[in-house]
């Protein structure tokens, strides 16, 4: 190991200062009632539209930025801000001031036989670090999810969009700040420090964040497989996986042949580009010749190369590109996909155990037993009957806004909302009970 | 890094053998019905019981080697089993079998607005790696608790009680192919491989499930802090902090002096050896002459040491103890205490959030306000108000038997029972439907 440089004592001295402000701020934070945290949403949204200006032109310079290092149109989109896009992101900062408040629900409670009244309620995680990449509304969303369940917010995005996100951020915690009612101080006021940045652009201001246990209570990372990877490998302060999406749509013998077209070409291209898109297809042999020619003809239609195994080729050698392995652990998010031929539903489900990624799967099926089968057997945060893959969202379950999509099984799997956002605590109330 | 051996190498590959058997049987167990996996209980309590002998003499040759190694006699005592305690281990499996299956349980469930049917499910985390202490009893415990919760346990116990270990894990995976009907093969049988000793004694040993990433699910560390905090730094497995338990008692100024000296005592001295004692009270200025007199004769009746601030001392300078930082810090798990006078109760819980190992503290108060305003501000596993600490506790909170005591608050925080070696996941049933 060399030794630091200055620049990087004063990194990690700068990143310190932040975390121990995140800290304290997530003290204050915690036990504040829904209407002061509501306020600052709101507060939040206001300012994000009133100083739109400001945000587009630090956005401009990421941007220029972007282009002089040849960033593809498609990333520089993502990256992009405009007033209207502001607009949009301060909305969606008020739906979330609108959603209920998960701090303080009681979610189970009884009186003991020794008469001990116990309660577990729900409390906020503390300070959750956030990395993610280029897209500079994550910065908000994020901040006004852990805003709303009580957390302080430590963010970490791209530094493709470093100034977007300094604008951003300032701009909440100057919002934060003026929310305060100025005389007397208020005790439900929303500190500033209550969304923080990470400080630096450089690859060791994520490994700050990542070796921040006791300052730090969660780390999210949001964006692709090797972000996420790097992340588990090294980090001590817990993490919660997300989004990576390898997605599988198997069309059971009893399938209707027309609904599993539909769903498959929906699952497929609906949005090739996220992580609930199915990336590959599984066929229970006694319905391929129904099925295949079918499914090939409508993906084709749609621009979609199919990479199968000889039993799928067989219906069209020349279109169908031959599938390797690494086809069927690959996330595309293109419009590609996987597919085999399988002779039994347990074949189906040993496929989906050896390559998926444990985030949807769908079976197409009019048989009930296949069904409780399918949904029994295979281990991913979402299993779906008749569905397309793309309802795994948390606005589509109803949740409101996500945070992300966990792929772990430990503390939250599936599309996570405010309440997977919190923690819980038992309160117990005695009159004096000794344990005998 | 050097070569490793080829001892080393063996055991590694031995190991990998072991974990991906565990894998294997996760998948099979998992979707067995609670009458399959209550019979296997069964099976091993009884084959337990009628195999008392063969564990007892296993065991001697543990006890034997640790007393040529000059353990404690209080280790000694942890690590020794009789007909007696094997009778009472195999009593406990049957109170496990008598707990309620959480898997399966719907945790919540609604027809969306389109239709679609979302179920939120409890099913078993997987494989579940446990890191514990001398106490051959937990080998048991910890297999059956995860057998009833579908999850597939790879234990990893202290190397002096390896032979008693493997006599146990032995007769447990006898008892489960010897509880499978011979003819014809049943599908809701418990495979064998469901519990699982890692094999080898060394510290490698433990490292490689530390780094079973994929084939472990999640590691529960049970014992000392230094052990977990190993177990945090080094591990890419998912790791469940337990047991640490530096508590604290804050006598407020509207305490009932009697109450709050019997729970003192109560919380010091009923077990001080256990991660839920006492190990530092706190008192109010105003109620400091009332109480601390009382409390200290109460506390040196029982033999107890008080490791007090000057404002403590004043009231007895020669047997208080001077406090220094570590004591605040300290999980003495004997009979000594840290004492100091706090100004306000603000200040208590500065001392708490300072100092604290966020598992359980109490007030003792007459003042409505003043509990509320504890609960809220203390960020602790367990949060009490008129109680001993010492009711932190599976049992006591009616879970029927805990794997531990979480002190993190992913996932699981406080005692945790069957539902907290769960995990979920989302069944999507619909008609055909696409997303729009």
């Amino acid at each position: 190991m060399s030794e630091p440089t200055a620049e990087e004592v004063e990194e990690r001295e700068a990143f310190l200062r932040v975390a121990e402000r995140a800290r304290a701020a997530a003290a204050d934070l915690a036990p504040l009632p829904r209407a002061a945290k509501d306020a600052a949403l709101h507060a939040i949204a206001d300012a994000l539209v009133a100083r739109s200006g400001e945000i587009v032109k630090a956005n401009e310079g990421d941007v220029a930025r972007a282009r002089e290092n040849g960033i593809s149109e498609y990333m520089i989109d993502r990256l992009s801000l405009s007033t209207e896009r502001i607009a949009a992101i301060a909305a969606a900062v008020r739906q979330v001031a609108a959603l209920p408040d998960p701090v303080g629900e009681t979610v189970r409670g009884n009186v003991l036989p020794n008469g001990l009244d116990l309660r577990q309620i729900r409390v906020p995680l503390g300070v959750v670090g956030i990395i993610y990449e280029g897209r500079p509304n994550v910065t908000v969303d994020a901040a006004a999810l852990c805003l709303k369940s009580g957390n302080v917010a430590m963010l970490r995005g791209s530094s493709s969009a470093f100034d977007s996100n300094t604008a951003l951020v300032g701009i909440m915690q100057d919002a934060l700040r003026s929310s305060r009612p100025t005389e007397p101080q208020s005790s439900t006021e929303v500190p500033a420090d209550a969304v923080q940045l990470v400080p630096g652009t450089s690859r060791d201001s994520v490994k700050h964040l990542m070796r921040a246990r006791g300052l730090v209570d969660v780390l999210i990372p949001r964006g692709g497989a090797s972000l996420i990877n790097s992340v588990v490998e090294e980090s001590t302060v817990p993490v919660i996986e997300t989004g990576v999406g390898n997605c599988a749509v198997y069309v059971d013998a009893a399938a209707d042949v027309d609904m599993a077209v539909d769903i498959l070409v929906n699952a497929k291209t609906q949005r090739p580009s996220v992580c609930n898109a199915a990336e590959t297809f599984l066929v229970h042999k006694d319905i391929a010749d129904a099925f295949i020619p079918k499914a090939l003809d409508a993906l084709r239609a749609k621009g979609v190369t199919v990479h199968g195994d000889d039993r799928v080729r067989a219906y069209d050698p020349e279109k169908v590109v031959a599938a390797t392995e690494d086809d069927y652990y690959a996330e595309y998010l293109s419009l590609d996909i996987a597919a085999r031929v399988v002779d039994t539903l347990h074949d189906a489900v040993v496929h989906i155990r050896t390559y998926g990624s444990g985030h949807t799967e769908t079976i197409v099926t009019g048989s009930q037993p296949a069904a409780k089968r399918f949904v029994a057997l295979v281990d991913s945060a979402a299993v779906m009957v008749n569905a397309s893959t793309r309802f795994t969202d948390g606005e589509e379950f109803g949740f409101g806004a996500e945070i992300g999509i966990s792929t772990q099984k430990l503390h939250a799997r599936g599309p996570m909302g405010l309440p997977e956002l919190t923690s819980t605590k038992y309160v117990v109330t005695g009159e004096g009970h000794l344990r005998g």
